[in-house]
C-alpha cells in the first residue's frame, strides 16, 4: 500500500522529494505505463505525469490530479487518493479515446511541510512559482534547489514544469477533510469555491506580576485579555453564516503557575468563501482586540501573516461534475472548500473544479483518516461520466 | 554588593547551596563576627546563624531572619534584605543587651529553585523537613544530601539544625513583592496572615480538527472552552474581596495556526487569607469548568496540585510590631501576604510575624526589584523599637 512509503516507521510522513516519494513514483509509473497507451514521466519540479492520448494528435488536454506529499503522521488518502483514482479511472476506460487527451498529475508538494512553502508542485505547474524560493532551506539546511538535484532532477530546468498548450481544464478528486458530507449522508460534493484565508499573529502585552501579591484591580494580565478576545473570535464566527475563525496557537509568557502572564501570543485564522465577508470579520476582530486591550491597559500587536483571496471554481466544469454526479446515481450537493488545494493554484492557469469524497468522522491529517469503498466507486463512476459530459462540451 | 554573588554573570541567580552562597556566607560571617559579642555559624542545613547574647545566660531567644537564596535573574532584595537588615540592627545597638538573646538566621533555601522543594532551610530549622526529601535530585542529578556534603556540611547531622530551647518568637523583614503599600504611599506594612493557596492543573479535552473545513457548530474546541473558563476565573476573583486567582500557564495541543485545539492544559492558582473563602472559590471554579465543558461537549480534568492552609501571624508579635511602626513615625497598616514566606514555616514552631517594606512598582523576582533607602531606615528604626516593646512584654 502506498501509504507505507513514509519517512517514519509506523506513520505516513512523506514530505516534498523525500526518499519515500521515489518509491511512490516508481510504483505509480509502473502502474501508469501498464495502462494501454499511457506514458509516465517526472517533471523538474518532481511532479509525476501520466499522459493518455486523445482520439487524434494535438488534442487539448484535460488534467486530473492531486498531490502525493503528506503532513507528518498523515492519513492514507489526503492527496494521493486523487491521483490513484485518476489512474484507476483511465484503466477502467479500456483504451477508449476522447476528443481531448488526458494527463494525470501527481503534485510533489501541496502541504509545504519540508520547506514551509506550500504548493511547490502546482505552482511550478501553473507557472506561478517564484524561483527566489529555490534558496529556502529545510531543517537540515538543504535548499529547494539542492533537494531537486538530490532527487535526480534539474532545478535549472524548472520552467519546463510549466504546463503549456490548450487545456480543457483541471479536475481534482480529494477527500473533504471535514464533517459536512457525512452529516448530510452524501458520498460526494462538488466544490464551487475555495475559501479565502486571513491569518494574523495577535499578541497582547501587559505586565507580569506575582500571582499572590498583586491584587486583581492592579493587574494587567495578558492571558486574561487574550481569553476574552478568543471568546469574541468564536462569537463572530458563530454569528456569521459560512465563516470559520480559529485561534490555534497560544503562548503565555513567562508561563509559570504563580506568575501573572505579562504577554500572550495567539494566532488567528479566518476563512470565508466571500472575500468581503472575511475582510469585514477580520476588521471587527481587530476592533474587538483594540477595545479589550484599551479597557485592560494592555498593548496589542496585530501582525497580518496571510491574506489569500477566495478562488472560484469554473462554472462550466462545476456543471459538468454535477451532471456526472447525478448520472452516477448520487445526490448533487455543492459546497465550498475550507482548505486550500492544488485546484486553487491551477485555477490561475485553466478552468478548475473539484469533487470531494465524504470523510468519515470528518477526520483528516491523522492516521484515522478514511474513505468509504462505496464513495470511491461512485466517484470513479462520476469520473467516467464527466469525461463523456466534457466530450459533449468539446464536440 | 552581595547581589553580585551569583551563578550567572550579569544576573543575580543564587540557588540553595550553590557556590556563590559560600561567598555570601563568608561576607556575612565576617560582618556578624565584627558585631560586639556576636558569633556566626552555619548549621547542617546550610542556614547561617548569628548569635547575639542576652543580658544573662539562658535567656530565651528572639529570632530575626529571612532567606539568602534567590530565583533565577532575581532582584537584589528578596530575602537577603531581611538578613542584612538584622545585622545592621544589631550593629546599631552598640552592645546594648536585652532580657532575651537575639539570633539572626539566614535560611539557605526558600524559593525551591534547585530541587523543586521550597523552604528547605526554614523547614530544617522548624523541624518539619521530611528527610525522605534528601534523595531529591537537581537538574545535574545531585541529591539534596550530596549537595549538603559538597558544601562541606553533614546531612546526617540535619537534626542538629532544628531549633531548640525557649523562643520569644521570629520576626522577618521582607519586601512586599506587590503594589499595595506603594499605592497607599506607605513605607511599611505589618503582616497579620500568610494566605492559603490552592493550585490545580485544569485540562480541557475536545477534538482537534481542520480550521478550514470544520463548521463552527461541529467544533469541540478545547482552547475556546478554556478561554471561557479563564474569564470565569477572573470574574470570581474580582467579585470576592481579598481573593486572587491566576491562570499562569496555558498550552493548546497540537498548537498549529490552522488546527482547532483538541486539548488545552492550564494552571490555576487561588489565594485568600481565609481558607473557607479560598475553598469555596475553588469549588465554584471547578463547577464552572464542569458546566462549560458539558455545554461544549468537552471533557475536563481537575487535578489538585497544592492545598496549603493560611497561616496566621502571632497577634502579640503583630501588636508589638504595630506599636514599633508607630514609634518609628510611620502610619500603621496591616495586610496579609499573598506570597509564602519562611515565617509561615517557622510559625509552626514559635510565634512569628513579618514586616513588609514597600516595593517600588510592586516589582519582584526581577532585576528591577528595589527598596527605598528611606523605607529601610524606618524599618531599622521599627526594629529598634520592637526590641524595646518586647522587653516590656518579657519583663
Amino acid at each position: 500500500m502506498l501509504a507505507e512509503y513514509s519517512q517514519e516507521r509506523g506513520f505516513t510522513t512523506r514530505p516534498f522529494l523525500s526518499p519515500p516519494m521515489q518509491l511512490v513514483h516508481r510504483d505509480l509509473s509502473a502502474w501508469m505505463n501498464g495502462v494501454v497507451g499511457m506514458r509516465a514521466h517526472i517533471d523538474p519540479a518532481g511532479n509525476i505525469h501520466g499522459f493518455y492520448p486523445g482520439s487524434s494528435t494535438d488534442t487539448p488536454r484535460l488534467f486530473i490530479g492531486s498531490h502525493l506529499d503528506t503532513v507528518p503522521h498523515a492519513g492514507a488518502f489526503d492527496g494521493i487518493l486523487g491521483v490513484v483514482l485518476g489512474v484507476a479511472l483511465l484503466e477502467m476506460l479500456n483504451g477508449e479515446r476522447f476528443p481531448f487527451s488526458i494527463e494525470l498529475v501527481g503534485f510533489s508538494d501541496e502541504e509545504g511541510v519540508r520547506f514551509g512553502v506550500p504548493f511547490i508542485g502546482s505552482r511550478a505547474f501553473a507557472g506561478t512559482f517564484d524561483e527566489d524560493l529555490l534558496a529556502t532551506l529545510d531543517r537540515d539546511g538543504m535548499s529547494i534547489a539542492d533537494a531537486i538535484k538530490a532527487y535526480g532532477l534539474d532545478p535549472e530546468a524548472l520552467a519546463g514544469a510549466v504546463v503549456d498548450g490548450p487545456a480543457v481544464g483541471y479536475i481534482e478528486f480529494h477527500i473533504e477533510q471535514g464533517p459536512v458530507l457525512e452529516a448530510l449522508d452524501l458520498p460526494l460534493g462538488v466544490v464551487d469555491a475555495i475559501v479565502g484565508q486571513t491569518r494574523v499573529e495577535v499578541t497582547f502585552n501587559g505586565s507580569a506580576g506575582h500571582a499572590g501579591t498583586t491584587p486583581m484591580p492592579a493587574r494587567r494580565d495578558a492571558l486574561a485579555g487574550a481569553a476574552e478576545w478568543i471568546g469574541a473570535v468564536e462569537r463572530e464566527a458563530r454569528c456569521t453564516p459560512g465563516l470559520v475563525a480559529t485561534v490555534g496557537c497560544i503562548k503565555a509568557v513567562p508561563g509559570a503557575s504563580n506568575v501573572i502572564p505579562g504577554a500572550c501570543a495567539t494566532t488567528l485564522d479566518v476563512r470565508h468563501a466571500r472575500d468581503e465577508v472575511r475582510a469585514a470579520a477580520a476588521a471587527r476582530l481587530a476592533e474587538r482586540a483594540h477595545e479589550i486591550a484599551a479597557r485592560r491597559g494592555l498593548e496589542f500587536v496585530w501582525a497580518p501573516r496571510l491574506e489569500q483571496p477566495a478562488v472560484s471554481m469554473d462554472l462550466s466544469l462545476v456543471g459538468a461534475l454535477e451532471r456526472a454526479v447525478r448520472l452516477a446515481g448520487a445526490p448533487v450537493y455543492r459546497l465550498s472548500s475550507g482548505a486550500g488545494h492544488d485546484a486553487m493554484i491551477v485555477a490561475a492557469r485553466m478552468p478548475a473544479a473539484m469533487l470531494f469524497l465524504r470523510s468519515p468522522g470528518g477526520i483528516s491529517h491523522h492516521p484515522d483518516e478514511a474513505v468509504l469503498e462505496h464513495d470511491v466507486a461512485v466517484a470513479l463512476e462520476t469520473g467516467r461520466h464527466v469525461l463523456h459530459e466534457l466530450v459533449r462540451d468539446w464536440s
